[in-house]
């Protein structure tokens, strides 16, 4: 406040009728957009010049309420920031009070007890790995030891001398909570009563009386924090809860969590990995391919343009395919499905342990209460619209999916036209890669659509409470930006090649001649699993080096160019009056918080690319760690300097994106079941090694998965234009699919190797989905939901504030009958502390626990 | 109490050290059991006087903490039951009070609202509905309108004044819970100290002021919930909830709750029955089979002994098999999966909403925090050694069920070999019935000697809480009865018959010729289905019958006649005495409360029969619908007239039992799944109809699914000893698999038909499960978990109380500055109801729900 001793807690600010010759001031305020919108506005404001004496009218209603409830106002309409008035709002201690009471706030008390440590090597291991990871311990002040807590309890204003001091500052804390006061304030700032309702920044508050306790939070989060250079740090999840909010404060820990429990998945991928580039040599199907005595002629590989090709020419494919479709792959995927499974388990333990030691540790909200699940009940036309609507959507993602394909084709059949040999060479890479990048164009153009249609969606719905509209919109994005970055990855890993087909299986008994009359895409001789790789790779780098980069890093720092040769062209005066401005008017020229609804989409679709097709790319979680370690600074930067301070809201959980997590590691336990059977060559080898090798090796698969073909049985206008290719004149030629020879009794028809290499394949699916879930159940149940440390406090902290209320009781009593003078009663309470136990806090007391 | 005015609120009873001549007094507290044993207690009582002393002295030691606490005593060592001391317990209105504040007790305030009914159709179509069941529900006084509640708050005792006047009725329940107190009697309890610890059945209260409303709350549970007369009505929960406590109260709400379910699946089950009766004339494979033109030679049923056969012989098994194996059954096991999905979402809402509703709402314990779960941490040796030996366990169920399998072979090669041929023509049924009563026997036996088991493992791994040792004698409890019950079942649906070899699909690689050579138990040429459902209709029915009805009715039933035998025997002073005892006294001889163990897994069994393997069986919901509605009148009967009045326990859901029933919810998609697909004849229709069938109708699906056998390949000592019985020489017969004929290339070698069958079950089986664990999930997303009038309320209760503080905050501080009188206090916060409404109050206001 402008006495210097009341600290700006809250600000409102809201546009000011305006002075005479307030206009060019008010330019400043649309400094960074387009002075034509600013010309039009200032003409809106004119016409609307009515509303506006309306709109001062609820100001002054507003104010008055505030003033009601206890808070005190201070205007500046003569601000630095002319066309803007601020309302500077400040709580008293007792206003605070008040509130603490009613919303329950647990604070500590002055009681402290110690928490006992595990004895013997247990311990001794725990302090070795705490003294190796102290250096990853973000350094601030607070260092007390760690076995002694305080014991909290409700806080109360008639037992405030029970409290610890510290609360106070605690208190203090809420201060910026004052918005609860402000109940009203969304709508009005929804009608554009006020055009803002920011708390402040901290960095200023270094004199006031509060701030003993967080001297400088602001620079100490900045510091510790939001720099690149403590990247190998842990985050200081505490202070940022303090500071933000736990709504905020969640999120930062969610992927800090996230972050490190992708350093071990990045480990195993890159053994795995490595265990398949090393292995790339004892491969004997890739060595059958590659020997030059492998004399096999290949059918074409599409209609009329296409000629025989010789199966040794697959040779470096074939062997580029080893990298990622060898047995480790199979172990890898299940490692990554049980990753996921204690992922969230952690994640669950995480959040019970900060949702125990946060600030505002809210007793009466028992989370089962509050997560509301979305309802269908009487909506079901909107409902329906938005059913049919998320369809159409999805359809268009298949429409251009279906584009990208027939682009695909055609490219290959122009190219394989062409006339110089280069270019026919390079057709595979050259195709797979334009194509790759289109797709990814697509994806990052339509994820934008995807993202304001379901806004738009949302709004049609027309939900109750802003919780379940924020809901809704985070599904409906989540779905369409889902299926918009994985319907490439799908086509390629499950609608492509020889194996497309049987996934239209039943299908295939109505439609049998229909599908199998035109040609299928194929993938190339290695498997399919190859240009899975590549598609995954493409599109997982590229949207994280497009979407976080770019759009994040890039786009704030050009802005800010701008900014710089703007000011050098604009007065100087300008400049000065910036170092001006009070706290609360630069704070006002930041960007408003936006939610973090963006930064959970992009981190849930890489938690999709990390676990969803692991098994055909096992390098994702080390490009994941990569880039979250990037991640991580880039949003504390964010949050620390480009944007205002939010308000802090309170929060138990991440919400829906927990459901969503776990919608999708269930999702990725079936895909993965899929990549491994049908994608990969794991189970036709399997099949081959140990039911048809003549010698349990895996000597002549190659041969066993090719069929023969007899070059007069091709249909008019199906044969080559250039069968001379090869230099001889081929009669049989052989591709890839168990069929009969043309010499038995049924040519062409599906061979029985097929069925049973077909029932091996999807018992194989059955078995890893169910022993994957069973797992998951395991770890699930293994791992207690309430980390052992935690609910030993919980419990002996109940029983101590059982004792002490206890003794408080009989000291009433005591008082009560000898009516003695209070200075009496505190000593009385506090040479009671060595009263006997009383029965009740014996642990042994069964329905305590129960 | 003595005087007449003061309830007895609890009872400590305790051996008395023997006064001269009490020993002939003390044998009738041993009336029940047998003179013998009550004598040597005796002696041993005489031995071990010394402890005696050692006890009275804890005894008064514990007296004294009792009195401290301001618990009045009175002792009755005087009593008709000499040999026994009585310690009644009273707890003062002021120690109730204060009790209800450390327990944070939520007591409804005087304040009411009124919740507002859903407008137009829908209300109108719940009147209707609730109109039509109004007789079902039982009648009792409480009746008040329904949308007006009283709003709850935590008790405190500087508030009284809010608390609506029932209140106090509440707080005097809380009596009850005098228990509280008494933390230690568990331990004294075990050490003898004590001999029991029970508060009093409600009965004789009539007289006391206490219980203006609870007036014969003993005699109206007694009329309106145990007595089969009301059998049809709903319990009435609320009142048993009261007068037991919350645990029991929820596992009487459970089990109506699974009881009102299961009528559904009841009606559907028998739809589905009564269409197979319908369609079985329609079946064609039947028909065929009938048909008195098909002349199928069949092969041998087992070696040596068994001859040649009919097909036509089997019609009629064929036709009974139908009834169970139709296309119903498929639709009738995904809605039994659906519907046991439906079951656990509607009992979360219940149980949501009894939680909302109970009287002891204890706001702080957030359910997330006192489910523990099973940790694994420093118990690895007790662990090890539990696991090993209930592997053991397992392994003499697997054990005792190949005796069973051994006694069929060989009774039906025995009963083969009998010259009599009535006795042949019943080999089937004889061999059948009587092994399947075998099993129930051995598992009726099991069952008991397992629960021993349990409780000895557990014992023996020494959990630290009592908790703790329960949940982990449950799920020991349950894994071993879950075995015994359903191995024998489990052997019969997939180990039996044809398909019993591919669950050891890849160890047939290995083992390819041990396998085939001895031959499997073979089912009826109607498929295993048919003997599934034999074994489980015995099991099923034969458990509950002798269970529940022969040990939980007769039994009883046997005690009281013995008793009265005795009786009449006896004294005839001795009966004069009883109608004098108090109640105490009359308490103190009815048996223990032995804890819901016994009950819940009953049930839980009883719900694995009818969600496992119900695709097999689709009448098992009626029989356990039947069954329970003897049961909930049978445990009710029990808890109000058999046992002591269990100490109320305060429970906030059903605790490990829950995630019991989840499991096997979650089991039995699998198990349908696999019955469905390999056990039934489902898929091989399907498949011969759509791909090997000629005009696509099911004509010649009977002959498709035999294979040709020559009998000259008969191997040395297996061919049949009568091979003329049919009355011509055979030269090739058929046998039920998909094998190659003799007389091509690879003779009895599995045929292509086979893998394609095997392959489209095993896709049928992914596709099941997939779907119903996707359609469970919606289910679950769609059911919200609070009832939408609950969390209105619970909104509308939370908005109501800030505003009843806001007022009596203002009020005071009014008071403050005026320093008016009390009555001027109370006025002020009369008048103060109509103040303009408070901008927190506001339901906008988006931090309030968040």
């Amino acid at each position: 406040f402008q006495d210097g001793q009341r600290k700006v807690d809250y600000v409102l600010t809201y546009h000011m009728k305006k002075p005479g010759g307030s206009r060019s001031g008010r330019q400043s305020m649309y400094m960074l957009t387009e002075r034509a919108v600013a010309r039009s506005l200032r003409f809106l404001g004119d016409a609307f010049n009515g509303h506006e004496d309306q709109k001062a009218f609820r100001r002054e209603e507003f104010e008055g309420k505030l003033r009601d409830m206890g808070l005190e106002l201070e205007k500046d309409e003569d601000a630095n920031v002319s066309g803007v008035g601020f309302l500077k709002i400040h709580a008293p201690w007792n206003v605070l009070c008040r509130e603490a009471e009613f919303m329950k706030l647990k604070l500590p008390t002055k009681k402290v007890y110690e928490v006992k440590k595990s004895r013997g090597v247990v311990e001794k291991i725990s302090t070795l790995i705490s003294k190796i990871l102290e250096p990853l311990h973000p350094q601030f002040e607070e260092r007390q030891p760690k076995n002694i807590k305080h014991l909290s309890h409700t806080f109360s204003r008639e037992k405030q001398h029970l409290q610890e001091r510290r609360t106070f500052f605690k208190i203090s804390f809420l201060s910026v909570n004052v918005f609860f006061f402000c109940a009203g304030i969304t709508s009005l700032l929804g009608s554009g009563v006020y055009t803002a309702a920011y708390p402040l920044h901290d960095v200023s508050d270094k004199i006031q009386p509060h701030t003993y306790y967080n001297i400088c939070l602001d620079e100490l989060l900045y510091e510790e924090w939001a720099n690149y250079s403590v990247f190998y740090k842990y985050q200081p999840i505490g202070l940022v809860r303090k500071y933000f909010g736990e709504k905020i404060g969640l999120y930062f820990a969610w992927l800090g969590l996230y972050t490190q429990m992708l350093i071990p998945a990045s480990l195993v991928g890159i053994i795995v990995f490595l265990y398949g580039c090393a292995t790339v040599n004892d491969d004997i199907p890739s060595m059958e391919i590659c020997h030059p005595k492998t004399n096999i002629t290949m059918c074409p590989q599409c209609d009329q343009v296409c000629s025989y090709w010789k199966l040794s020419t697959a040779c470096g494919t074939a062997r580029a395919s080893h990298l990622f479709d060898n047995p480790a792959t199979v172990f890898f995927s299940i490692f990554m499905a049980l990753w996921a499974a204690m992922f969230m388990e952690h994640w669950k333990r995480r959040q019970m342990r900060l949702n125990y030691e946060r600030i505002l540790l809210l007793i009466k909200k028992a989370t089962t209460f509050y997560v509301e699940k979305l309802t269908c009940q009487d909506r079901l036309p909107a409902y329906m619209t938005n059913i049919v609507m998320m369809l159409l959507m999805i359809g268009v993602t298949f429409a251009i999916l279906f584009g990208v394909i027939l682009y695909r084709i055609s490219m290959k059949a122009a190219l394989h036209m062409s006339s110089s040999p280069i270019t026919r060479n390079n057709v595979q890479l050259t195709v797979k890669t334009t194509a790759a990048i289109i797709n990814l164009v697509v994806i990052l153009i339509l994820d934008e659509v995807y993202g304001a249609f379901a806004r738009w969606l949302t709004v049609l719905e027309a939900p109750k409470t802003e919780k379940s509209f924020e809901e809704r919109l985070i599904f409906k994005t989540f779905i369409l930006k889902f299926f918009n970055a994985f319907t490439p990855i799908i086509y390629i890993a499950f609608f492509r090649g020889r194996y497309g087909s049987f996934f239209f299986f039943f299908y295939n008994f109505l439609l049998y001649n229909i599908l199998f009359s035109y040609r299928m895409e194929e993938c190339a001789h290695g498997g399919c699993l190859m240009e899975l790789c590549i598609q995954l790779s493409i599109t997982m780098l590229g949207k994280q080096l497009i979407q976080n980069n770019l759009f994040e890093i890039g786009v704030p720092k050009l802005k800010k160019l701008i900014r710089y040769i703007r000011s050098k062209q604009g007065a100087f005066q300008e400049e000065e009056r910036q170092k001006k401005l009070q706290r609360y008017e630069i704070d006002h020229f930041l960007e408003p918080f936006g939610g973090l609804t963006p930064e959970y989409m992009e981190m849930i679709i890489q938690f999709g690319f990390v676990t969803l097709f692991v098994a055909s790319f096992p390098l994702a979680p080390l490009f994941a760690l990569l880039n979250n370690i990037i991640e991580i600074r880039l949003d504390a930067k964010k949050f620390v300097a480009e944007l205002r301070r939010p308000v802090a809201a309170r929060a138990q959980d991440i919400g829906i994106w927990y459901n969503i997590l776990r919608g999708v590691a269930k999702v990725a336990v079936i895909i993965n079941a899929f990549v491994i059977s049908f994608t990969s060559d794991f189970i036709p080898r399997m099949v081959y090694q140990y039911m048809y090798s003549p010698d349990g090796s895996m000597h002549g698969f190659v041969n066993h998965t090719l069929s023969y073909f007899n070059t007069s049985h091709f249909q008019e206008g199906k044969e080559t234009m250039d069968p001379l290719l090869l230099g001889y004149p081929v009669d049989i030629c052989r591709y890839k699919d168990y069929r009969e020879p043309p010499w038995s009794e049924t040519p062409y028809e599906i061979s029985k190797e097929f069925w049973t290499v077909l029932a091996v394949r999807l018992a194989f699916v059955i078995v890893f989905q169910n022993v994957v879930m069973l797992m998951n159940d395991i770890v699930d149940w293994l791992i207690p939901d309430i980390p052992k440390d935690t609910s030993l406090q919980i419990h002996k902290e109940k029983i101590l504030l059982v004792d002490l209320f206890m003794k408080e009781e009989q000291c009433k009593t005591y008082m009560h009958q000898s009516t003695a003078s209070p200075s009496d009663y505190d000593h009385c309470c506090r040479s009671k502390n060595s009263t006997a136990a009383h029965p009740r806090s014996r642990p042994n007391n069964p329905n305590i626990g129960s």
